[in-house]
């Protein structure tokens, strides 16, 4: 054993001989970067040890070391937006939510009235809610003939919902009705965001937002299976993303002053992948032909079971996914953004660590997953970051001239989505770039364009005596094959349906970006397709959306199913016209200039 | 601690000092008499020390000591017959039994059906048992992927209804379709039945009988639910009554040879103190005003959680009670009978430990309990014994002589119930005893009647260097409050009902007599009405029966229900009616001779 000194945070930690410093400092609660999962080639984990930096993932402890983890290094808090998007959807769905509490005074037993405790108990609360199928554990039946006669008949009784009906999971003196919470989730590959949402008053009280432990074993879905199907790596991505979500619970608790016993269930939404980690099955054969996931519709999951710390006979439900690549976060954002109660066809773009496109109406509904990574997210992008204080949300270029602005107005620490999309569209509309996102290295007259220390051409965002941000030409073209993967999904969708972007109603947008989004840039770069301005919504995170209205509705968790039954998973992967169209959309906006008629006019092309 | 050494067994076990005999006797695994609880009143748990007997519940243990357990003090194996009065019943109900198993071969996933595992499963199983309302645990659902791929898709699965539904409870490699069985449960205050019934079949393959642990803790409901009171009083009557079912269903997979995880239910039925103690729920408010149960319908349980040797994922279900002195016990025996699917009135008559009566037809039910107590289960009786080898079931005196016989022509070891009936019945006709029980002292000329130790009269049945067994004038005086409060109850239901006896169609009776009873004694003692012998049927143990019957039909289960809800409890301890009466039938056959019409014929009265 050694002992390893973190600074400036002044913790020691003990570690094995031989153990990488990446999981050492992981270990020790610090989050830091990784994209590459401990592969040694995104260079984001850098530590200083003595006068140099090293990787951590790349370096063993063999002896004791103090180390210092830079700033950049380190993952920090991420913003987590409660969206109002959604209000309007809720209002359609009937107030039925996954858990209730409800004060009771039961009329005291006599030998006229000489019913047994429960059936008294049952009786008052099925004439109360108008249901009839309630059910009750042995335990908690051991312990009502105590607890009835010593409250004199005046409590509280809890109940989730369980196989259609409702289940006792707590009584307590006196009226607690309004103490009584949910936890609205979406897990994300890289983010995870919890709202605790008041179940009487259907509010939320406030948001969490973290990384998901997991990144330090990679960043996409497929290096997270391939690691657990390594011995104990199933169980540690498990208690990973329950640590995550516990870590989020522990802070939403902390914040609001309630305690974790009110909180009843948890309502979840995530990709395929994510769900499979997160209860602790078997991912492997999502990425085996034929490509199937182990369930679609996970069972309801006491809280107990799960090791998730709010009140241990709580429920963890998970919204329904429809295929190995089109998870419940995807159900989720159908349902926030309504697309499938309209009868006109509407688009939606999830810009997550994926990209994932559905497009219809309350008719059918068609999806895909786009492989277009992560890089909105910041991730792969060499001055990428998420939405976090002092991230570039926006870039202007005028003249030469580069003004940013951040989160927070906080001193610029790297780039996010919205920022991301912006540079190429500055860039090629100053010329500095062309329309094949490679930089006009003989025309371009500033010193902000330079080679760097690996010989590649980047260009200066921000460069003061605390930043330095760059957009590299690799960057670009990342940005690019994103851009252009999510494009050609749209366009897939389109034709199976025989239909053309002019047909569109309405495109929802969801992601973390928030308002920053300049839709004109994104159309500018060929993200979005070239339409009016109107036709767009931002829908925020849509999949915490969608989580937080199945807390809430029953007829909206009733709707989920329905949209996963109703949709067609289209599998771009063995869809030949997607190969073949796909170098078309590695182009600004892309190959063919005249499916963007306004920016061909904008650009004067 | 001291040594004791029990004899003949040669068993050495260590005891705490001044423990009672009793206890530790009943804690090495023996089973000894013990009606009165250890009050030191019956007499039944003589042991002999050194020269002499003693009571081993008034003994306590203070010194290393050898004791002799004699022959008359031990409980021996009580026969279980197996009832075949139910098969008309079973054929009323749809066949769809407490659990299932049903082997499936899934044809193997490809790009073109790339369904999940476990969706693949459950629509493949919906298809073949035409349901919808499926459910799996999370622990089953990480197993299944990896299940499914080494068994090559072919397997068994174990379904147990849960809350309408069906729920995955275990898969097996192959076809074990027919290798399925429950647990059908007479749990009675004296004895307990278990019929071992394969649920692919429908056939019973075998029974077992035993007495309940408890007895030696308390020969009636009353003093086991103040027992329950004591310090840990709840948990140890608990222990016990699983304990008897451990033992029962051990016995039952050793004489059948299946394998204890093949069974997946357990269909209890049992008087309402016994269920609640069964399930370790307080029964202590059935025995205070008002006298009520903490519950009537007991969810089902887990058998793991009871710790029930089964499958432990199986079920245990209890049959629902109707009040705290009417219980699931009584529901089985209406649902056995089918009386509450004719037009015409009926009559059941449950002569247990209590005495319990339904009287109804297809519209009404009422029903009373007529604290009879376990005379007719001999016990309080001196010579009284359960229907085991050598047990006295009929006797016939005339003129002077006394002919016994005994259930498998066994030496003579006491009376059970259907002799005790008909002592009573044979000491009137041959006038040795009067119309109030009592012998004829001067007038009978016999030496077997005589005074005892306790300056008693008594009449010897039988006496031979073997045996002696005799008939105390208390005994009688007990047998006639028994079957006066059984004809009581009868005539209050009727009374309540506006009915005359002449207006039932049919008589019930079930209880542990088999056919030895003898419906002309029962009539000429007044246990029974003066009503011809064809409108008598023995139904033998109805609870146990009723319990197969819902083991194996879902529709049954629900009629079990609508019966609860149907029938109206007559509750004889505040009826005023039932305290005047009473005394009329503490008389052979009844004060008012004109009830019994033949019986007056019969004697000349």
């Amino acid at each position: 054993m050694h002992t390893v000194k973190i600074l400036p945070d002044d913790i020691e930690i003990k570690v094995k001989d031989n153990t990488d410093l990446l999981s050492a400092i992981t270990d020790a609660g610090i989050y830091i970067n990784s994209d590459c999962g401990g592969n040694g080639t995104c260079g984001k984990c850098k530590v200083i040890i003595k006068n140099g930096y090293v990787l951590s993932c790349q370096t063993n402890v063999t002896d004791d070391l103090v180390i210092e983890i830079p700033y950049s290094s380190r993952i920090e808090e991420i913003h987590a937006l409660i969206d109002t998007a959604e209000q309007t959807q809720e209002s359609v769905f009937a107030y039925q939510p996954l858990a209730k509490k409800v004060h009771l005074k039961l009329v005291q037993p006599s030998l006229e009235n000489n019913i047994p405790d429960y059936e008294r108990l049952k009786s008052k609360l099925e004439e109360k809610l108008s249901i009839s199928n309630l059910k009750i554990g042995l335990s908690l039946l051991k312990a009502l003939p105590h607890f009835l006669r010593k409250v004199e008949w005046d409590f509280t009784a809890s109940l989730v919902e369980s196989d259609g009906g409702y289940e006792f999971v707590q009584f307590e003196p006196g009226d607690r009705s309004k103490d009584i919470y949910g936890i609205a989730l979406d897990i994300g590959t890289t983010t995870v965001v919890a709202y605790l949402v008041n179940l009487d008053s259907g509010k939320v009280h406030c948001a969490e937002a973290t990384y998901n432990q997991q990144i330090s074993l990679g960043q996409d879905v497929i290096t997270r299976i391939m690691y657990s199907t390594e011995k104990k790596g199933l169980k540690k991505l498990s208690q990973m993303i329950c640590n995550t979500i516990n870590d989020l619970i522990a802070a939403l608790v902390e914040k609001s002053g309630i305690s974790q016993n009110d909180i009843l269930a948890v309502q979840s939404a995530g990709n395929t992948t994510m769900i499979h980690l997160f209860l602790g099955i078997n991912p492997e054969y999502i990425r085996k032909e034929p490509y199937i996931p182990v369930v679609n519709f996970p069972p309801v999951i006491n809280a107990e079971e799960l090791n998730i710390k709010i009140n241990p006979r709580g429920t963890i439900s998970c919204l329904p996914g429809v295929a190995s690549y089109l998870g419940g976060d995807i159900t989720a954002g159908v349902l926030a953004s309504g697309m499938d109660r309209v009868e006109k066809a509407s688009l939606l773009v999830d810009l997550g660590t994926n990209g994932e496109i559905v497009l219809g109406n309350s008719d059918w509904l068609v999806g895909c997953s786009c492989s277009a990574g992560p890089a909105f997210e910041g991730v792969g992008i060499k001055c990428g970051i998420s939405a976090i204080d002092g991230a570039i949300q926006s870039i202007k270029i005028d003249n030469g001239e580069v003004t940013v602005s951040t989160i927070n107005n906080k001193k610029p620490k790297g780039i996010c989505g919205s920022g991301l999309i912006d540079i190429p569209a500055e860039l090629l509309r100053n010329s500095i770039i062309d329309r094949s996102g490679k930089f006009r290295k003989e025309s371009v007259k500033s010193n902000r364009l330079r080679k760097n220390e690996d010989d590649e051409y980047e260009f200066v965002i921000v460069s003061d005596k605390d930043s330095h941000i760059v957009i590299t030409e690799s960057d670009i073209a990342t940005l690019l094959r994103s851009k252009g993967a999510v494009f050609l999904g749209m366009q897939v969708l389109l034709q199976e349906m025989k239909l053309k972007f002019e047909d569109i109603d309405r495109i929802y947008i969801s992601g973390g970006f928030g308002t920053a989004l300049d839709i004109g840039k994104a159309i500018l770069i060929g993200l979005l397709p070239d339409l009016p301005d109107e036709k767009f919504s931002f829908i925020g995170n849509s999949s915490v959306a969608g989580a937080k209205i199945c807390l809430l509705s029953k007829s909206a968790r009733e709707k989920a199913k329905e949209i996963v039954g109703k949709m067609t998973y289209i599998d771009l992967s063995t869809n030949p016209k997607f190969m073949n169209e796909y170098t078309s959309t590695l182009f600004l906006p892309h190959t063919d200039i005249e499916l963007f008629p306004t920016v061909k006019r904008k650009l004067g092309i």
